[in-house]
């Protein structure tokens, strides 16, 4: 029974499950829930009343989302944390020390008692079939915050944090939008981008491998010549069923990849659990550091940017990119919060990933 | 002074301190709070106006729990939890890397610090001297949350869990309660049962010894034979003490004890802090799994039904019965959340356990 | 960038970073918020209409606090949750396995990052340079709860303590102050004390030491004849700045130290990282311990009373103190809540320490 009320549940594993204008729409939510969000997080002053502020919607009132994190994961869960106060709801932490999947208890048990005290799950595991384990029992949706295969929430943090930023893509006419200033600000559009990510294949490029080529972005990915950093057969039978294959070069020379990028984007080379490998690792990516150097050299388009999901270390980007102007590293952190808030509102929420506020009230506003 | 004010608190450590009416009380008030819960944890969805529905007490409001588990118990912790949320407060949960009572502190002093600080104190403690010592000191309500020898409010969930499928035990006209479906529906009264427990003597066990005799049931218990299986002293003097001995038969047999059970309840065979003694616990229980061969076998009521507090092992109870149409192991640990709210609300909301909103709200309404 | 917009953000790392009128208006504020807060925190009657109750301030409504602990501290952890619940916020926990500062990530970027998520920083370090760093990068207002050098928020707390038994120290008429029962309680004037304090030089003397001789109160320490034992030089110059060394009187004789005084205080003779030297500090100790005898031959005020921030070793305090009716530990250890939540809505919630609200209400009321 529980398995038949599973099937009718929404969950959300990568974005590959989302059509291009579902990932556009919870994009353009997330911008409208910042904004709304903003004023109500500033220093409280006297005289200004509340209630002139507009309010976000309060889909999570009363409920409980829980967080199942087999792994550390600072951003993504204080981005979980603090979005589910705004929506109006709790979120409940579970670490290693408190849940260990399948060892007490069957994921089976779990997933099925958990969704009926909880409204959600947002769950950050090891091995990618243990969230889709969880999806298939629990009676609530169930949200990726990270797994082996997927990253999906950072994404959406990503294009947030580039469509904030269209400016520095394009003529500067172009990027003005708001004329009323009365009116919540629209999510700038986006010209076609051409992103580079330098590194590991691991779950946040393979989030940017079925979702930016179509949105008409294209990408161009260097990793070492080894199939260990390519993407594993999963992840790319969901880029070749989604025809995206067709928007992405490959290749293992950083210079190359880099070449004519508008934004430039690596993550860690040695991810929880590969420390033994660190030696190995550190060896494979020579030259793969994100400098100045590299982007000209390579011939990146002169006003590229910088996207890294965070935490850094210096082998992958040096100081001068990583704290420089062409950084938008903690812009694209803040935004884990806002795009992390608009899914929450949208799948655990009103269980409805199509129905976005922000949008419609965009379009009317 | 913390003493005498503490005299006055309310504290609730096992089911045995209440009498059969509060214990009515509360699982009708539970009930209660399920049902106008519920619709505030569904998806929103636009267009309905929470206005119209009605709201579970606030009694929480502005108030904080303090969770104190020197044990994991991922049920117990979540039901207090997502419950506190539901009431208007907030829960503390404190690890046992957060507080080790009587280690950095005596046990006296954090009763009286934290009682100071939070509202209510729901405690799990290893051996039950620790929560007496708390409830001691406190200048708040303790509430039980498990101990060595007592867990009350798992019974409470019990009784919610088979007041709801009364149905199942009665002639289907009994059944139908409600015809008015604009009213809340009533709690099912329940036909005395024959409950079977078949297993350890542990502390579910003695929460139903001290309470299932008084509300007109009848218990059928087997253990193995050996005096560690049995009820300790302080337990079964309780048990004399209420009068429950007269409504309990209890053996060595399986087979015996679930002649003519209307529920066959187990639990683990092995608790925590009991993995060393796993083996000989293994050869103590063996014929005690339950299945539908034992209880055909042994003659138990045709339609009986299967509680489990969680989590399972496969030894103490086969697939077949787990996941089959005679258990409601999963409605039972569902109802975990609102048999904790209930008493929430009485006794770290109002401090009195015999104030029921829901009891006599039904009784207007 | 992120540094120039800290340069702007209000942060608190001891009390010697405050006018005596800003303290005086922060505990002020304290015993304003406590006597509003305190029917919202009584068991919920009947027929009470919470709309006839003060509200507290919900400055932090939607907000999120993260408490930063790299070390344990149930006081202080327990008191910052409470208090943000009751300023509509959410506390964010994060203990030594959730972040470990400057090793996964550096502390700036951590700051920054947290900073972008949470509205308050509430930091517990090890080492005081951490949060001084903290506060470098952060966005949002830092708050020490506890460093190895300062302790502010635990002598805001004694300091309402002592304000609020002001008549245990005064002429009994003059600590008649409400004649009006509507009104809410004034803080009572406290006179000049004479405040003793007996044990090691560590973080809540330091900030005793900078705050007491600016409030007219004198200030009389023992600890024994050992640079280890005696404040460190960065705390010693903020004293000297503060022109408070001329309140202070510095010997090795508890005796002399507790000669005249209202209030004996001490503190924990092994702190947390100092175990190692456990039987060396015992050994230096000897004789330091707050007994009736003590006090009687040294020649303290007869009612002189005694300050603990706990927890307590009886090493330190014996239990006739410690129990006994000259002990304010337990109202001290309550008032470690009302303090940190006035701290709390006046830093996190509208970034102005000198905007009190209860003092403004106070003579108005």
């Amino acid at each position: 029974m529980a398995g038949q009320i599973a099937k009718r549940v929404p969950h959300l594993m990568t974005l590959a499950d989302l059509s291009p204008s579902q990932v556009n729409s919870i994009v353009s939510h997330a911008h409208y829930l910042k904004h709304i969000s903003l004023p109500w997080l500033s220093p409280q002053q006297r005289g200004v009343r509340a209630s002139k502020l507009r309010m976000p919607s309060q889909s999570l009132f009363s409920k409980s989302i829980a967080l199942i994190f087999s792994k550390r994961s600072t951003r993504t869960r204080l981005s979980a944390e603090t979005a589910t106060v705004l929506l109006g709801g709790k979120a409940l932490f579970l670490g290693k020390d408190d849940i260990q999947l399948g060892v007490n208890e069957s994921a089976r048990d779990t997933a099925r008692v958990i969704g009926g005290m909880c409204q959600g799950i947002f769950a950050r595991v090891g091995d990618h079939n243990e969230i889709e384990e969880l999806a298939e029992y629990s009676p609530v949706p169930v949200l990726n915050a990270l797994s082996s295969l997927w990253h999906p929430t950072q994404i959406l943090a990503d294009l947030l944090t580039l469509h904030e930023h269209a400016a520095l893509f394009s003529d500067p006419v172009e990027g003005i939008q708001n004329h009323n200033p009365k009116r919540l600000p629209q999510l700038p559009p986006l010209r076609p981008l051409t992103v580079a990510y330098v590194g590991d294949s691991a779950n946040v490029l393979h989030d940017m491998l079925v979702t930016y080529p179509r949105l008409g972005h294209k990408l161009r990915v260097a990793s070492p010549d080894n199939p260990k950093y390519r993407a594993p057969q999963p992840v790319w039978d969901r880029v070749v069923e989604l025809g995206c294959d067709a928007g992405i070069w490959w290749g293992t020379d950083p210079l190359e990849a880099v070449r004519g990028a508008d934004v430039v984007v690596t993550d860690t080379w040695i991810s929880m659990g590969q420390e033994a490998e660190k030696e190995e690792r550190l060896k494979a990516f020579q030259g793969y550091q994100v400098t100045e150097a590299l982007c000209r050299k390579g011939g990146a388009n002169t006003n590229w940017k910088f996207l890294h999901c965070l935490p850094r270390k210096e082998h992958e980007v040096d100081d001068e990119v990583f704290y420089g102007p062409r950084s938008l590293v903690f812009p694209e952190s803040d935004n884990r919060k806002w795009s992390i808030m608009a899914v929450f509102d949208l799948l655990f929420g009103k269980w409805d990933l199509s129905a976005a506020d922000g949008v419609f009230r965009q379009k009317s506003g």
